[in-house]
């Protein structure tokens, strides 16, 4: 499954919510599949790592990792090596999130691995600032995330929109390259339509989606979102 | 699959060798359950997380992940889920491996969540004087393995016997229960059968196993070195 | 200056508050050193690394450092070295405080260095089982806090006694030779009672004393406490 | 003590060693301090926390802290807070230095830092790339220091220019302020010239000048081999 960094994006991470683990992360992956089937917008899974390959068999839609360590295969006991994802089925992985968060030479090294191993990268950023000194690091996805928003429910595209905006000038300013997302707080359709206005290519969302009573619907509402202000 | 811990047993670290991603893990694994069923002694296997669900799948021996993460289930974007492992098949994890150390209060949470997930918790310590600490949080498996010696083919057992039977000593005064592995350096038949002579229940080996011509042909030598002894 | 660990103690530790940096942490140790001087209770001072000496030198009552790290001599540049310290003046350290938690193998270390520097180890320890652990550590020291009571001006002597008595008893059953003191929360005279019936030696301290508005005024009343209950 | 970014600068890490290490550091730092005051180049020295203030009160040459926290006043049990290097003397820190190295989002937030403080930032980096993204953050000093060379007497301004001249041509990319020093095995008065000729303003130098017979003459040596391409 390929991920195209010309259309739209919605990127799901599962973190380690019981609701997105194992069998139900299969559930939520097909849920995710078909909402992408019917709307023509692409949608990425998150699962943890040991259900990457789970997912990967089963699904017809972009797998991400939601880490990997700065290593070359070898002694590294509990660690995630960017070739044994990419085995699994992973066509890509988070970076930096900020619930992991990386030195920065493990970043560098991080992305330059991706590239070896033909892997898309997102990196997180918690500000705009941020995101300046990743663009220029040449990442394929960079995800501004303001951390105090993770889990609020209120959308960083509709708080702080200028957030957005600064992320997108300043990635810009260094790189044409890499295309940026928001996350931290998107729950409904409404701050999906805002993102893709401000300029963003799509969205990374976890509770919203992992937690929603229906799952599948409320992908479908934030993919009509976005197919209404890409026309 | 269980791990008897009155058994002798040798644990396969299967580390983020290249000799042990993906399909090579099957194949490694397949080898150490050929050994397992041939000799009678118990072999647990080690792989990286994103191989756990495929091997226990495939194989009818002890899976068990190489670390968990001192989390309950939620937002921990790149952590590892005890509640992950263990539905995907693994019965057990290192903790605290010297090339994945963890902070006192970690491994003290981390060896409790084993036990409400039913668990077989196996910390690995760097010298006596941690084994003893360890001991009064009450693992069911410690493994002494100093850092020193861990990948030089020099065996903890043979080349410093007196870290085996201290550890086993400091172990004792505060905790019966507890069982003694070693690791760092077994790549020898002896040095299997001098571990088990000095009291250990078995061994914890990596690089000697993986990157060996024929996994299956030493595993079997290790557990005949074993059965020897046992006797 | 030398601290007994054969008589209560009063520590105050001065985190990285603007009340306790600089000029104002020689007024605060002055503080404390009449406080100390007219109760006749040993009262200790824990400022940050860069005003060590700076008490060292001004005020004639024991004091400790923050934090070491796990090196010897050389190339570890931002870190803390024991012998540094000591010769600043500092007659011992807090080690594993629950703001700077250190992994297990590099606490083993630490104490075996101050043992080597004679300087006097403080471990701090977030429950009574961890406490068991680090008992067989053997350092002079054991603090217990848990961190959820941090700051809060809830003691831990009198909202959870049983953590208190758990951990003296726990420590005793490894090693008779350290000595417990308790903080998080100690805010009142009474705390400070309780702890000391509940068999503690003492108390580490911070907030209330550091924020208080005489805290001369306050360390009287908590050394007051300690000598109604020792008669 | 002012440091001036438009003058060459030579920066004299400390790191933890016994020879720059309290009195030491003091006789040091004075040798620093005469080799300055002789050859007109400016000479910062880097301590130790706890000697921070010792040295500034004793010598007039800049002093610099070797690390500073991503924190503000408040609770933070051994942690470096700026407002504490500050009040102690310190002009200025080094911030991820490659044996103290930093998330992203805590370099970030250090650099801020140093601007509300009015301290100087000097940040160390890896490699080329690197450089460029801390350019990003705008800091006032980039050192790159490739910590393969660092301790070896291998000067990177001799064995890999091209780390050098690449730093300064992606630094410059981003931004034009930062002025960028080299480190890393510089133990020669001609590794020096050769800094200078590709185009740092300084050097950042630590066991060739720490662990020198004469470290003043070594200084005066490097100062002279700088004025010499300077005219």
């Amino acid at each position: 499954m390929k991920l195209s960094l010309n259309e739209p994006i919605i990127i799901v991470n599962f973190k380690t919510y019981l609701e997105s683990t194992g069998k139900k992360a299969i559930k939520l992956a097909k849920q995710a599949e078909k909402a992408s089937k019917e709307t023509g917008i692409q949608i990425a899974v998150v699962p943890q790592f040991v259900d990457v390959r789970l997912l990967s068999d089963i699904v017809e839609i972009p797998v991400l990792s939601q880490h990997i360590d700065a290593i070359t295969p070898g002694s590294h006991t509990g660690h995630i090596l960017a070739a044994s994802i990419k085995e699994a089925g992973a066509i890509g992985t988070l970076i930096n999130h900020s619930e992991k968060q990386l030195k920065l030479s493990e970043i560098d090294k991080i992305i330059t691995t991706t590239k070896i191993e033909n892997l898309i990268s997102c990196v997180c950023v918690n500000n705009p600032n941020v995101s300046k000194a990743i663009s220029a690091l040449n990442p394929d996805i960079i995800s501004i995330e303001p951390p105090e928003l993770i889990g609020t429910g209120v959308a960083v595209s509709k708080a702080k929109p200028e957030i957005v905006t600064n992320t997108i000038n300043l990635v810009r300013q260094i790189n044409k390259k890499p295309i940026v997302l928001c996350g931290a707080g998107i729950s409904k359709p409404e701050d999906v339509s805002v993102a893709i206005t401000l300029g963003t290519k799509g969205i990374l969302v976890a509770s919203a989606v992992v937690k929603a009573i229906n799952p599948f619907e409320l992908l479908c509402k934030f993919a009509e979102a976005i197919k209404k202000i890409e026309k």
